[in-house]
């Protein structure tokens, strides 16, 4: 018999169906067993009456993998409205110890770090498993909001020869004896890559080696990156990268199924996202805070979740950009406000106070490369092959890196960004 | 003026249009000059007569971004069978030196390690350029096909405590401090995701530090990976493999320019791939050639040729799937032929005599897997927190990985697979 999958019984009422997955959760209630056999794509609940059938249960540990063949009952107060009765029920896999916490609850009983200790495991429990599927989604969506502006697909380098966002925070490599860095973004390959195809994408892990112990960073992490050529300024990425969110959002809003589970709230992407000058919102903070901002040349994340109110308040969004960055705190590639000195064309989006996008124009003249590197003491040396692009006219342009585990963090609420990650990375945390 | 591409002069004839793109190509022809333009869907002819624009453009270098306003006339000796006459052309940005090789010209002549010291650009190059749309069109068929298939895509960590492939070819990374090395595979993390999802893949970097300069490797390259359960054995595994195949030929069919400037072969993918067991394949070759393969435990690329011939001349496919290849040449979770002792249900597929695809069942019971390490000399030592999975039900299953440069190199007859990387990286090669 072929197997159906548990979200399809309602097309088979009245008929014997065969069912794949995993034993969820076995109770008795005087002379009558459930079974709940978790699958792919949900939950259902078997009734089992045979005495055999339920002795041979009881020997059976959680989470095996079973093979259920059974008739279709439509019963309102089963999980789904359906249930399965008269079972034959057959052990695929069995298994051979208790799971280290219960996936059957609401939600799994145990500290973080037990969690991921156990991640294969515990993303078998629904409501985290759903997470990863709203991040499927959310990618999914992201490409193809890109593929309809015309971007193309392209996969660059994760082992490079320079090191491009900040000497710290690099992993080395040894690469055939030599040194090696893993890539801390594909910043300069999407550049180059604009000289190709004018309006490029990529999806791919990016590497911190963030020292810092928070809920926000990951030392491995999906940035999901796009950049395009002939723009005016950054407000061309800007509305770009509205779509993409737009996308993302949509996409994310069809997992219903997963969107319950982990009680997502979809965001309302409006026409046009608020855009804030670095310069205002640091006023804005400063007057309703009382704080010297004065010195301050980026927000604490303090700042932007009291942003992120404001646009609500303001704006009724919950996305801010907030744009005009500092000079000192953006890397060489950053376009300069040639109205503003000191500040670039560099923004940040906001989204219910996190940033969760980095964007902005970057230089785009070979001759601006070399003066912004000499400003800051350095040199082209090791930058050579990239910047000769440069020299080749690259016409002006712009892009933005989304943070996907802080964008589903964000969707459903998550505290920390290693909740949705299926098997994170950090400072301590090299495993499973 | 809003700008339009060179696909779509078409719509315009006999109106003024805006192209942004790059200076391609400047000829005089007594007292006409013709511009080409290259933006990112392909060339367009500018005739330019006003003498003041002709001076313009003698000073202007091959590869300047450029703006250019003109009216669309139907030309057929033109290229795409239109032209633009009257144009205003401006630069948008002057290029500051000429290109280190001609990219108007069917092929760039230069040497590989020249081409790819320049790849940003040589990718500009038409028909490097569609190589890459070509592999990014692959990938785009890899995901519908198995979306289709109901499978759910995951990322998996790309910096990992234990290396699984095997212990040489590994790259090290300093992970604060402690020993890490790069993900010579996503293997036991998508098995793991098999009990969450039950069918996955994954688009990702996998890094093998392969110390050997052959045409055929790479340090990093681009993996497809799919990993799917409740299989019966491999041939349910070879099924999916086919249809997805089947999908990525069909998205790279549909890009018509990108297979015209490559002269792609598409090839025929029939409802299934001729199968040949790695024993009969060895007494095949040592029958045709009078070699003696009896101590062989793998297939040289010579064999793979001759095979690949073969399957054209016995099955009419370009395609033949080898299985049950020896265990002793197989990794620890590969899953052992029961019938056949010594051999596997693991396999590689070949496409037009080269092996771009290694797949096969694996183990599914923890005690398999211990019983595998020790028959190896090797303990489950570091690999605790990944084998932990098999102890809670993980069904039968088995997946592939399809090694996407190989894949695009045979597509288009590239005799090398660094033609068809943006960025290639191998023993020497570390830049750009």
């Amino acid at each position: 018999m072929g197997r159906i999958y548990t979200d399809e019984l309602v097309l088979h009422v009245g008929h014997r169906v065969r069912l794949l997955g995993w034993l969820h959760q076995f109770r008795e209630l005087g002379g009558v067993s459930f079974v709940l056999i978790r699958d792919a794509r949900g939950i259902a609940q078997v009734v089992v009456r045979s005495e055999a059938n339920r002795g041979a249960l009881r020997g059976l540990l959680l989470e095996s993998a079973i093979d259920v063949e059974a008739e279709v009952r439509e019963h309102e107060q089963a999980p789904g409205g359906f249930e399965l009765v008269e079972p034959r029920i057959a052990a695929v896999t069995v298994a051979v110890e208790p799971p280290p916490f219960d996936l059957f609850r609401p939600g799994i009983r145990a500290q973080l770090p037990t969690v991921l200790d156990h991640a294969a495991l515990s993303l078998r429990h629904p409501s985290r498993r759903a997470s990863l599927t709203l991040s499927a989604a959310s990618v999914a969506g992201f490409r193809s909001g890109l593929h309809r502006e015309g971007f193309t697909e392209v996969f660059t380098p994760k082992t490079v020869g320079t090191s491009t966002e900040s000497g710290a925070n690099v992993f080395v490599v040894d690469y055939f004896g030599r040194t090696a860095y893993l890539a801390q973004s594909p910043q300069l390959y999407k550049q180059l890559l604009v000289g190709v195809f004018e309006r490029v994408f990529e999806v791919g892990p990016v590497f911190r080696a963030e020292p810092h112990d928070t809920t926000r960073h990951l030392s491995e992490y999906v940035s999901l990156d796009a950049e395009m050529g002939f723009i005016v300024d950054e407000s061309d990425v800007i509305a770009v990268l509205r779509s993409t969110i737009a996308a993302m959002t949509a996409a994310a809003a069809e997992e219903g199924t997963a969107v319950d589970l982990t009680e997502a709230r979809i965001p309302d992407v409006r026409a046009e996202f608020p855009v804030l000058h670095f310069a205002d919102a640091q006023a804005l903070v400063a007057n309703a805070t009382g704080e010297d901002l004065s010195k301050e040349l980026d927000l604490t994340p303090a700042h932007e979740r009291w942003l992120g109110k404001w646009a609500v308040r303001e704006h009724g969004s919950e996305f801010l950009v907030v744009t005009g960055f500092p000079l000192a705190k953006r890397p060489f590639y950053t376009h300069p406000d040639p109205n503003r000195p000191g500040f670039t064309r560099g923004f940040d989006l906001l989204f219910r106070g996190l940033e969760i996008v980095t964007g902005g124009q970057r230089l785009h003249r070979y001759e601006d490369y070399v003066a912004a590197l000499t400003s800051r003491g350095e040199t082209v040396d090791g930058l050579e092959l990239y910047l000769e692009a440069f020299k080749h006219g690259m016409p002006p342009h712009g892009g933005f890196a989304i943070g996907l585990e802080r964008w589903v963090a964000q969707l459903i609420g998550a505290a920390n960004v290693r909740e949705v990650r299926a098997f994170p990375r950090d400072v301590s945390r090299l495993l499973p």
